[in-house]
This record gives structure tokens, C-alpha cells and sequence, in this order.
């Protein structure tokens, strides 16, 4: 994950629209639109936004999701058919917003950040998804085609729990469910790394630990940014006295607003844990440094002494009377292990061996 | 402890029961219904969720408690018989969550977490406790089968103290005081242990003496995220507008309030502890490292330049008078001795041995 | 970017105008004033400020421009035709303040900051602008010529988007939304740095590396404490009673609060990002070492062995029969042959090879 | 200093009397009574609880002074005579209370922590302080005998100040005013420690320096645990609503909460300048580090040359006609004289001689 | 800067009057007394406390200046002759106070920290300055003689700008504003400290580098500590609801305000950028570590196997027919060589030279 660059938007008039994200493809996108109530269930894609305005007006649930915003002319047709504010088009073309929640009276409007795991490239990837939640329609827009709301499409299909009989803040409400129980499998990849790391650590730490330490806590700081504003944008919905938000979905966004918050609970220990992690990888380092220089003394303190004798006895002068003794050499040779003998004791009791 | 692993919980109806936690055997696990007031008391297993109805429609107290949240069945029961909203059964069921209150008008639910040390593993293990408070009853879901509850259940058999003159909601208060003295007894365990790592720290710090910091920090890492919110649960139970809490055991609130709050700072207090404790133990590395390096650097410095003489008068020079000397070998000698000590006292001057 | 130095103001009455910034000529410096509604824009320099006076009473919009605060008596002159309160303009003139927001009543005073990477020096360059809002004008007053104002110029001048239809307001949120924009612009500047400091970081850190990060966070620091206060100014903007704020300009007072906390947070992101990239460099020290004492160890624990060997057979002893032997030199060849491999794969199973 | 232990209090009933201190004797601990208004004073032992009732009911000022909640059947039968809540009882025995304020309706209970220095142990040394404030009575319940409350009995023998005018709040802030006094004397004891080692930090630090800093550290970690909560307590006592607590007294009370915060501002002073010594003491080893290494270096740079070129010369090549030459010795020991003095320049050069 | 010692006060009535700082000689000490309206002037010296009362009481501005509030008699003089409270008089003469606003009723007392830079010592000096403020009379007792009020005297004398026109709490402003201009000079001087010590941290850092660090930290803490409270001060002053504070001075008291609010930010971004200097201090003696230990493996890898070589060659083995070779000496050579050159070009290549 990595902060996005915002092009050259720079000196803009407020509420132009220029997209700031990766301009990968969105040749596969669609949207598509389903209009349900207890009754009746109606799914079809969108090819000319006009259609949408019957639908968004009648009484039943209207949810239109758009795979990216990327859709060439939808944004503006978006804007015009249902009279959206040019400041909240922008945002949703920004695909670098924090999460937020603003009411703009007729409407509310929303940003989240889904928040998935990528297990070829081995990391988190990030998509805005901004919600946008009338009295009888609810809009969603996203980043990128692909996403993980085919359970709540299969729960409309086939009625299942609440949701057929509820208005459009339920399926507002379902999908922010969906999208932060996909924070809960993010965050166990990152506790399952977080512990392959700690083993590493208690076994063999090399050079590359820390770098690995470093970039799980750099994951963490964005995936911190994505979710702690979405306690108060929770927050906010049940506060809210918006008549688009009624009172028997309350119950589900203080559950919702319950899981972000362990969420970020989670996020916070895993820091914790990271920065005591680097503490002890530093201090292995440490150890390890103090390993080497206990053999490099052990060598030279028990050598160099030895290879001194040896040259007192290489020295050439003429009288040197203890050269002809009949058992100099085996004294000396009993003298030099004493001594080696001695030093390694010594350096035993000093507990460095 | 280690944080929990949800399963396969993703993107599945907010409400659905399914368990997260470790599936291990709930075969010896039980449900019982105390049955009181101050003139009766009635103590029997349940074995039809059904069966427990008219006791907690009953004016007199009833307490349920189930041994294990994994028996079979009996969630979606209780949630039948008595109109629990599916929230809550699928917050009894995760046993991941943090301590919390939620008031749902006819019932109060809390979630606590049971601390306790299992001396065999020498860990902290942790349990959920879930508790439904009603007009008339107490429910008590655990995670596993065991608990620290027969000093109260000895109480309410023999009429000692307060309890069976008292509602349910006293009941629940006297669980948690229960359970915050567990606290109590996990904290000192954890202060035992942190006393003996710093007399390691004190006499001779060894390679895994951080491993061991790392392990306490990390417990109370956990511990601090169980212990925490329960401040505010505690305070919300205090402040509750709801009639199930009765004036009578705001008094005992406000002391289990304050009990909570001297563990919380007690963990506080141990984390400083611990971080300090690891400064020192970083900087005895450094002193060792420094106390190793002393030795080489002497060893080194006396016994380089003497061998260096011992390497000039090994030199084959044809014309080399000074080895013809008569005393050539002993003012070597006394050189070398001379040269020695002074090393050796310069190092004494400078504080290095 | 350096604090400023505050010159000999200790000890002045207050609201006493000296000039505590760099004294840099304010030759090319002009005051240019900008008149229009709906139907009509007039633009043109002022040389006597006097001349204002009808266009910043009419109701038509009128903003002012002027390009520095040093322009000799022109901070007195606007004191006197607009009555301004001395405390006012000295903070004009003190070119050290934090973005602040003060209701007079009659005009409203916002300070801000504008940033700026000056790409030959390769730092951020930083301006105070005072804005002063009254019921029909605008005077932005700039610590020095040059601004990034020409896109709004050009929207007025072509009557773009609502600019010409909206009250002096709202020029003030254009010219606030436009210094915005370019802490984007610096952001990302400071992002890319950070990028190339990583990449130093991943393959070969060298010296200065940290020299650099350190350079980054002081950058930061100074940021930071321009962009934070912002928040606070914006905030007390849109909860603001005053007459000149109108409702219409909320949504984009609400649009900016925003973005401005979006840069704060990435300040604070890149904080958290360079302190991991610190340590990552630190430990990239430590592991360094290790390594170089490993060659070390190795060297000194294979010769110094090999070295004391050679020794014993250069000693003079005349009785040494092993000097006899007919494959001594073989023998001791061997002997060192081995031992050298010894050593070597004894630290290759140390894993320090 | 050291955090208490429990014993074995887990599981009892709320309100059950078990000490959980240290059992020291109690031998020498007495009970002693005042009862004084402006026109008389009363000083007496008491032998039975019941005979302090009158003088608890009547109007005039009663201070009782309990010296050791652990007199047998004291506690029990205060509780009885004057109507004491039995959690009160309990947190008056559990010596480990936090400072706390609990307003029980017809009598105040505050907690307090008293501080000493012992400087035969050389530590600080905490009691705690329990005070019961009825409308004509106080009551003082301290953990061992031996208090420094001597000045207050003095003054109100011989009336000095106010002491003897006002009511028993008024006696409970002249103790409490005695208590924060003492905090004044355990601090200064702890800077006069901090600027000891400072002072052998800037001359010569040793290995057990940190651990002094440590043990500083250590002792702030719980006189801030006993010092910040009394600021909450104050504050809750100057905004009682209770009648106990007149206005006159508030005056003072300010003062006192005044002389708190300063206390516990000089803790974190103490706190930060202990860290930022600690950093002092990590950089001196590591400078001292480089000191050994620049000597080590230094020695082996210049030997390590001179003994090779010894070694050259002490080859036994049988052509070697070098060693042949008139000046060969006189030649080589120029060369080795230059290449020394060489190597000492150099490192010279490089600072690190 | 150090903490004040308290001497000898615990356990003293509360508003006992002894003084707890330095006791230097109060011997030039004066009181001034200026009395002032729009039309006149009066200044003299004040010999008898008795003589201020008629000032004190007109309606005129009357500002007495007490030098030093160890003259003996005059505090106890003020507080008999003006009716103020001991505890007021008992916090003017204990100069450790922290800066403070309280209201008295009648009068307000507010306690403030004059800073200066002695810049024989090079050290910041502390003086504590109390201000009662009454209806139509402002004392301020300064602890010791000097002060840099000279230019608000001139003010007064020549009636520059509103001083002569307004009430005693303009006066207390200006006051005030003084010293607060102060606290800029300060912050200056130790900005070019800090900008001195990074310039030797970038060029040459030396040991003592980081006890300059220290230092500047520490005199950072005890500056915060004195500026820090003033900024609850004056928001109290400007929200005070005392007749005493005229509404004509809130405008200024706002902009005192936000010049504290600029000192407080300047010194913790002092702080941090200190502490960024440290790491990178740090960082530098661990990098010179590793230049060091190069050159010293260097060395020893290059003389080590040479040496050893010339071992082999000058070992006695009488069998030893290399030694007879024609070219023996040079090939040998040539061997040396080439491994000495080896070795090199292998540091080169592995970046350590
Ligand atoms: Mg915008
Ligand atoms: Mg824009
Ligand atoms: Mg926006
Ligand atoms: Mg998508
Ligand atoms: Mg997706
Ligand atoms: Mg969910
Ligand atoms: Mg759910
Ligand atoms: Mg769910
Ligand atoms: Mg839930
Ligand atoms: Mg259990
Ligand atoms: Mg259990
Ligand atoms: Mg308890
Ligand atoms: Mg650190
Ligand atoms: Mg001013
Ligand atoms: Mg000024
Ligand atoms: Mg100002
Ligand atoms: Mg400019
Ligand atoms: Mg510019
Ligand atoms: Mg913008
Ligand atoms: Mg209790
Ligand atoms: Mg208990
Ligand atoms: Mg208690
Ligand atoms: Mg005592
Ligand atoms: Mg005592
Ligand atoms: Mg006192
Ligand atoms: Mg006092
Ligand atoms: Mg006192
Ligand atoms: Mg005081
Ligand atoms: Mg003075
Ligand atoms: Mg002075
Ligand atoms: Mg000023």
C-alpha cells in the first residue's frame, strides 16, 4: 500500500472532475442495478444512467452499484440526473478521500476504504468505495471492478434475513458489514505474518527480519488510516437525525460501529507488538555482536601471549643459555599450555565461554 | 494468549451463528438454574432450554449458567424462548469480543473476559464471559466449562451476605466482582514474574533475559485490551437510565469501578516497569560489549609491541652487533617487562581495568 | 525551512508595525485590485490606496491583492481608510504567525500558510497570507510577490464556475482551497523523497542516509505546524455567526476542513514512516558491523593459530628433533592445512559465513 | 517502593475485612481523640469505640486518629457505632487503594497516600492515609503508627490560625495540606538524587549508573500513581455539593489542588530529565566504545606492519643477500621508525588521537 | 535553570510567610508607586506600605512595583493595609509557583515567570512575577531587583499610545505583554544554539555533543514548564467574568494569547528537533565505530596471512628445500604482494574502503 499521487488537480476550480488514482482499465465494468422490496426483485445492468431515475424515485429499494468510476461520462450523467453536488462528485472521483460521512440533506454521502489482501503480490490492497444513500436508492461507486458483495446480491436474490424488508440504510448498513468483515481477514494475514516473523525471530534472525518487521508496520499505518476515521463516521450515522437513517437500523450500526472499533483495537496491539518485536531484534543483534568479539578475544588473548614466547625463543642473540638447555623446549611447551589452559579457564569463570 | 482466529465468518448475514473460537470439547459442559429469593433457593440442571421459562418469568431471582456457548442448540433456544435479538446470540457466540455494554430495552447484555493462569502452561488464558441481565434473571454464557464462581454459588446456598435479598442485577455485579479479583490474582502472577526478571536484570543478565521481557510485555498487551473498556462498561452500568439496575447497587458499581481501575493502572505501572527494565538490559549488553573489548584491546596493546622487539631480534641481519652483546638478551628482557607494565598501568589510569 | 528571527521587537507598544521577516526587496511589488459580480469585472493596480475605498464599500466584490507586506506605508495607509485594529496589522506585518482565525466584528482576519518546494534550492518554501474579509471585499496581503492565484484570476476574469456570483466569502475559500492544493503539491514532493530515501535504505545505506531522514523530519515538523492549526482555523470558519460567512459557502468550508485533515494525516503518516525508516537504518548500522567483525574474527581465528605454529618451529632450541624429522615441514603443513579448514567450517556451522 | 500483594482476598464476599498489607506489628498503635472548638480543646486515648459517640455527635470539632487499621475489632466497630458502609470498611483495610473521593451521603470517605523518605533504607516508604469526615467529626485511619501530623495537634493545642474557628473539613484539609507538604520533601530528596547522578554522569559514569537512573525512573512510576489521582480528588471535593464541605473552606482547598499539580508537574519534569540522562549514559558507553577501538586500532595499525617486515627479515631464504648488506638493520629500522610515525600521523589526521 | 529547593516549610500553618528561594541580597531593592489618568502622572518611591493606600483607593490607575519580595515587612505590610488573603501573600513569597490565575473577589492574583538569558552564565535565568490586580490599583512583586519594564515606564511618562487612557488591567496587560516578549528573546537564543550544535553535528560531532543536547533539552523542559500553564491564564483572564477585566482589553488579552500559543508550539518543535539531532548523534558515533573497526579488520586481514607467511619461511625445519631456491625471496614476495593487493581489491569491491 502506498500513498496515492494526486496528478495534476492543482489550482482547480472546486468540484472539477479529474480522477487522481491508477488509470488501469475499467473496460470490464458495469453497473448494475437491483430494485426489490418484500415482494418483487428486479437485477439489471445500466447502460444509459437516465434509466435509473424511475427506479430511484418508486418507493422500492433501489441499489445501483458502479464497478469504477473510471466509466467514462457516468459521474457527470450521475450528477445531472439526480442533481448531485459538484463537491461530492469530486470526492468520489478522488480515490484518495479518508473515510467520511457527510449529509448533504436529500442525500447522504459516504467513504470507505475495502480493504483486501492480494496473495500474489503478498500485500494489501486498498479501493474506495463511496456510497451515496437517498430516501429510496442507495449508489455505490467503486474504485475497480471486483468486489466482495456477492453474499448480500444472493441474500437479495433469495430474501434471506432482513434485508428485502428494510430500506435502502439497511443495504447501506450491509454492505459496510461486508466490507469491515473483510478488515477481519486482512487482519488475521497480518497476525499470520506478524507470528511467522516472531518465529523467525525466536529461531534465527537475519539481516532481512527487520526489513520485514519494518514493512508490516508500514502496512499497519495504512491500514490505520483507513479505519480509525470509520469509528466516527459510524459514530455519526447513529447519531444522525437524518430521516434517510431510520431507528431500527441503529441497533446494526452500533454493532457495526463495535467490530470497527476491535478492528482498530487490533491494529494498535499488532503496533505494540511490532515495536516490541524490533526491540528484540535489536537486541539480538547486540548479542550476537558480543558472540563474535568473545571468540575474536578468546583467540587473540590465548595467542597472541603463546606466539610472544615463541618469538622470545626465535631471537638470534649469541648468549642465549636457556636455547641449549637439554628440556628447554618441553618447558616451554608445558609453560605455553599452561597459560592457554589458564586463559580459557579464565574465561570460562568470567561466563564468556 | 494470542488473538482469536475468526474462521470462515466473512460475508455471511449479520446474525449468523457461527462460532470463531478454539472447537474443543464441550462434552462435560452443563447448564444450571439457581432459582432464589430471600425465603428459597432452588439449585437444578436444565436439559430443555424450555424448562427455564417460568422460572425467569418468576418474581425470584433465577441465574442460568451455561457452562460452554458450543452446546449445541442451546443459543438459538434461549434466542426462541425468551426473544433474544440475533445480534447478541452472534456477539455470545464470537468470543472475540472487547468488554461491552449494550442496553436492548427488555435486557441488558455485557461481555467481560475471565483472566486466569494456567500454572501448568505458565500462560494467562482467557474466557469470555457473557452476561444477559433481565427483569427476573441472570444468563451466563461461558466459553469453556470451569470457572472461579462457587465462592457465589456457596453464597446463595447459604445466605451470606447480600445476594438473596437482592435482584438479579446484583447477581451480575457480584459475577464481575468475581471476576475482577481474578484480575487481581493474574496481576500478581505478573508482577511475581517481573520481580524475578529483575533480579536476573540485577545479578546476570543472559541472552534471553529480553525474550522474557518480550513475553511480559506482550501479555500485557493482552491483558491491557481485556481490562480496558471494562472502565466504561462499568461506568455505563452506573450512569444506565435502564430500571434493571436498581440504585441500590450503584455503591457496589462504583467499587468494582474503582477496583478496575487500580488493575488498569497497575498494568500501566507494569509497562513502564518493563520498558525501563529493558533499557537497562540493553544497556548491559553494551557494557559487556565494553568490558570484552577491554580485554582484547589490553591483551593486544601488551602483547603486539612485544612481540614486535621479539620479531626484531628474530631478524637474520649478518651485521647485526647488538646479538653479540653480552647482556643483549636480559636488557631485552627488562625492556619487555618494563614495556608491559607500563601498558599495563596506563590502562590502570585510564580506568580500563 | 527555519524559524523566523523576530528582530528588536522585545519591549514595543503594542500593535507597533516592524517587520520581523527577511528583508528582501519588495521592489517588483504591486497592490492590485479585482471589482465584479455577475455582470461585470474590473481589474486594475492600485497606487494610492485611498482609491479603494468606493469599490471595497460598493457591493459589488472587490479583492485586493497586495503582493507584500513590506510595500512602505501601505499596511498603515489600509489602517487608516479601512480603520483596521492595530493588533490586526502588526500581525500582518509579524510574518511568524500560526494560521489563526479572529473575528473583529466589521472584518474577519484568517492567516495561513502557503508552501511552496522551491525546486532549485530543493526545499519548501513557505509565505504567510493574511487574508481580511469585510462585507464587500477581500484583501489578501503576501509576505512576498509571486503566487499560485493566476487559475482563480483566470475564473474570475471568464466568469468559471460560481466565483462571480458569489459574495467575498467565497473568494476567500478559492484563495484558501487554492493554498491547499499546494500542500498537496509539497506533500507529494516530500512523498517522493521519502520514496528515494526507502530505495537508499533497501540496497545500500550510506553515511548520510540518515542525514536525510533527519532533513525530512524536520521538514515535517515545520509542516506540520502549518497545516495543524489550519484545521482549527476552518473548523471556527463554518461554526462561525458571523454575517460575512454565508451558508452557501459551508459545503466547501466543509470541503476544505476535509482536505486539510487529510494533509495533516499524511504528515503524520510520513512521520510514523520516516521513525520505521530510521530504525530500519540503525539496525542496517548495527548488522554492518557485525559483519565487519566477523571478517575480522575469522582472519584473526585462522592465522593467529597458524601464526603461533610457524613460531614454535622458528624457535632456536638446539635440541629440537622435530627440526630433524624428514617430513616435519610436511607434517606441520598438513597440521595447518587442517586447522585453517577447521576453523572455517566450524564458523560456516556458526553460521557467520 | 514496590506494588502491594493480595494475599488471599479473591472470592470473598464485597465488603469482607481481610488485610492485605504487610502484618508488621500493630503493638505500639493507639487511638487518640480531639474534640475542640474555639473555646475548648479535649485530648485523649480512646480504649472503646463507643465512647467516641457523643463526641462525634456533638457540634464540636472530633478528630479522630487511628494508628493501624490493624488494631483487632477497631474497624469492625467503628463500622457498628457510627453505621459505616461495609465497602468502606474494606477499602479503608485494602492499604492498596488509588487516592479516591467517595461522597456516601452522611459521611465523606477520601483516600490518600502518605509519603516518606527513609534514609536508613534509602527509599521512599507510602502509608496510606484514610480519612472519614462526618458533620462533627473526622476520622483518620492510618496503616502503621508514626505520622508527621504533629504540627496540627501543636496547632490546634494552642489554637493557632483558623484551625480551632472551623469545621472538621477544615481539620481534614489542615491534614491533608500536611500530607501534600510531605510530597514537597519527598521530591526534593529525589532531585537531590537525580543531580548526584548527573553530576557522576558528567564526570564519569559507571556500569551501575543506569541502573541508579533506573531505580529513579522506577521510584517516579509510583509517586505519580499516588500523586495524579489526588488531583481529581481535590478538584471532586472543591466541587462537592455536599454540606459537609463549606465554602470557606474551598479558598484553601484551591491552594491545596494548586500545591498538587505542582508536585505532580515536578514528577514529569523528573521523568523527562531521567530519559534524557538515560540517552546520556547510552551515548557515554557507546563513545566509550569507540575510545577502546580507536587504541585497539591504533595498536594493531602500527604493530601489525612493523612485525610483518621483522618477519621478512627473519626468513631463512639461503639467497637473501638483503640481509648481507652494511646498513641492512640500520636501513629497516628507518623504514619501520617512518612507517610508524607514518601510521600515527595519520590517525592523527583522522581525529582519532 | 534548576528547581527551587523549598527549605524548610512542611508542616507550616497554610499561609505562613517564609520565603523558599535563593536568598540573595535584597539591598538595591525599591517599591515604585506611578499613579496616572489621562491628564496626570505621578512617580515616586514608596518608603511606608501605609502611603499607597489613598492611591490605591482613587479612582486613578495605580501601579506599585515591588523589586524584590524579600524587603523585609512589606508583604505582611500589603496584606494588612489592603485586606489580602495569607494564602495570596504565602504563594507571592513561594516563588516556585506555576504561572496561575485566581480570583480573589475584590482582587485577582495571577502568577507569572520572567525568562531572561544571562549571558555571562549562558544560561536562561527564571524570575517569578506576582501581579494583584484591584479595582484601580496593579502591584507587582518581582523576586528580585531588574526587570525590562523600562519601556511601558517610558509609555506611561509619555502617554504613548492607550496605556494613560485605560483601567489597571491594561496595565496588567502590558505587563504582561513584556514578558511575554521576553520569552521570544529567549527562544531566539536558544534557536541559535540549536542551529550551532547542528551545524558540529553535521561538520565534526564531538563527546560532548550530546551533553549540549542534554543540556538544551533540559533547559527546553523548565521553559515549558514556565510557559506552558500561561496559556490556561490568560484564556481564563479573557473568559473571566470579573468586572476587574475590562471587555476593551480582551482583544488584546486574544493576541497575548496567541503569542503564547506561538512560544509553547516554537518549543516543542525545539523539542523534537532535538531529539531527531540526538538519533542522528547517535547514528554518527556508530557509524565512526564502523570506520574505525574497518581499518582495523583491514589491517589485520592484509598483515595477518603475510605474517603468517613469513612464519612459514622462517620456521628451522632442516628439511626445507623451498628456502634453497634460486628465486625463493622473490617469488615469496610476489605471493605477498598479490595477496596484499587481493585483499584490498576485496574490501574495495565489498564498499569498505
Ligand atoms: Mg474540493
Ligand atoms: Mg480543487
Ligand atoms: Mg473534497
Ligand atoms: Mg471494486
Ligand atoms: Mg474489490
Ligand atoms: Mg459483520
Ligand atoms: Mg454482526
Ligand atoms: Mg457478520
Ligand atoms: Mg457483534
Ligand atoms: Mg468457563
Ligand atoms: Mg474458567
Ligand atoms: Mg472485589
Ligand atoms: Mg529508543
Ligand atoms: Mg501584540
Ligand atoms: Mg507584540
Ligand atoms: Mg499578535
Ligand atoms: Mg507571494
Ligand atoms: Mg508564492
Ligand atoms: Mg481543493
Ligand atoms: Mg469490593
Ligand atoms: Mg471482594
Ligand atoms: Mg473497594
Ligand atoms: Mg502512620
Ligand atoms: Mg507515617
Ligand atoms: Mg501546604
Ligand atoms: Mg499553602
Ligand atoms: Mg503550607
Ligand atoms: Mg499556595
Ligand atoms: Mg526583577
Ligand atoms: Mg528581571
Ligand atoms: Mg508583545
Amino acid at each position: 500500500m502506498r500513498p496515492k499521487k494526486r496528478a495534476h488537480k492543482s489550482g482547480m476550480s472546486p468540484g472539477s472532475l479529474v480522477y487522481v488514482g491508477d488509470k488501469t482499465a475499467a473496460s470490464d465494468a458495469r453497473i448494475m442495478l437491483f430494485d426489490f422490496d418484500e415482494h418483487h426483485v428486479v437485477e439489471k445492468p445500466v447502460h444509459n444512467i437516465v434509466d435509473c431515475l424511475p427506479f430511484a424515485n418508486a418507493k422500492s429499494v433501489t441499489w445501483i452499484n458502479v464497478d469504477s468510476v473510471l466509466l467514462p461520462g457516468v459521474l457527470e450523467a450521475f450528477g445531472k440526473v439526480l442533481n448531485f453536488h459538484p463537491l461530492m462528485l469530486e470526492d468520489i472521483l478522488h480515490t484518495d478521500q479518508r473515510p467520511k460521512y457527510e449529509d448533504y440533506g436529500d442525500y447522504i454521502f459516504f467513504v470507505l476504504k475495502m480493504l483486501d489482501f492480494d496473495t500474489i503480490k503478498n500485500e494489501i490492497t486498498i479501493e474506495q468505495l463511496s456510497l451515496v444513500l437517498g430516501e429510496n436508492y442507495l449508489i455505490s461507486f467503486q474504485e475497480r471492478p471486483g468486489d466482495s458483495f456477492e453474499p448480500l446480491r444472493e441474500r437479495i436474490r433469495k430474501s434471506v434475513g432482513r434485508i428485502r424488508k428494510s430500506r435502502p440504510d439497511y443495504t447501506a448498513y450491509a454492505l459496510m458489514d461486508l466490507v469491515v468483515d473483510g478488515y477481519f481477514d486482512v487482519l488475521e494475514k497480518i497476525g499470520d505474518k506478524i507470528e511467522s516473523v516472531e518465529a523467525i525471530l525466536a529461531s534465527n534472525p537475519k539481516t532481512d527480519t527487520l526489513r520485514m518487521i519494518h514493512e508490516l508496520r508500514r502496512e499497519l499505518i495504512f491500514l490505520r488510516k483507513s479505519v480509525w476515521p470509520l469509528r466516527e463516521v459510524i459514530a455519526s450515522m447513529q447519531r444522525s437525525e437524518s430521516p434517510l437513517i431510520h431507528e431500527s437500523t441503529e441497533l446494526f450500526l452500533r454493532d457495526l460501529h463495535d467490530h470497527v472499533i476491535r478492528v482498530a483495537d487490533s491494529i494498535d496491539t499488532y503496533r505494540d507488538m511490532l515495536s516490541s518485536m524490533q526491540d528484540v531484534y535489536l537486541s539480538s543483534i547486540s548479542n550476537r555482536t558480543n558472540d563474535i568479539m568473545k571468540v575474536l578475544t578468546l583467540f587473540s588473548s590465548i595467542f597472541l601471549p603463546l606466539t610472544f614466547i615463541t618469538g622470545i625463543f626465535g631471537m638470534n642473540f649469541h648468549n642465549f643459555p636457556e636455547l641449549e638447555w637439554r628440556y628447554g623446549l618441553q618447558i616451554t611447551f608445558a609453560l605455553m599450555v599452561l597459560l592457554g589452559v589458564g586463559m580459557y579457564l579464565y574465561f570460562r569463570l568470567k561466563k564468556w565461554l
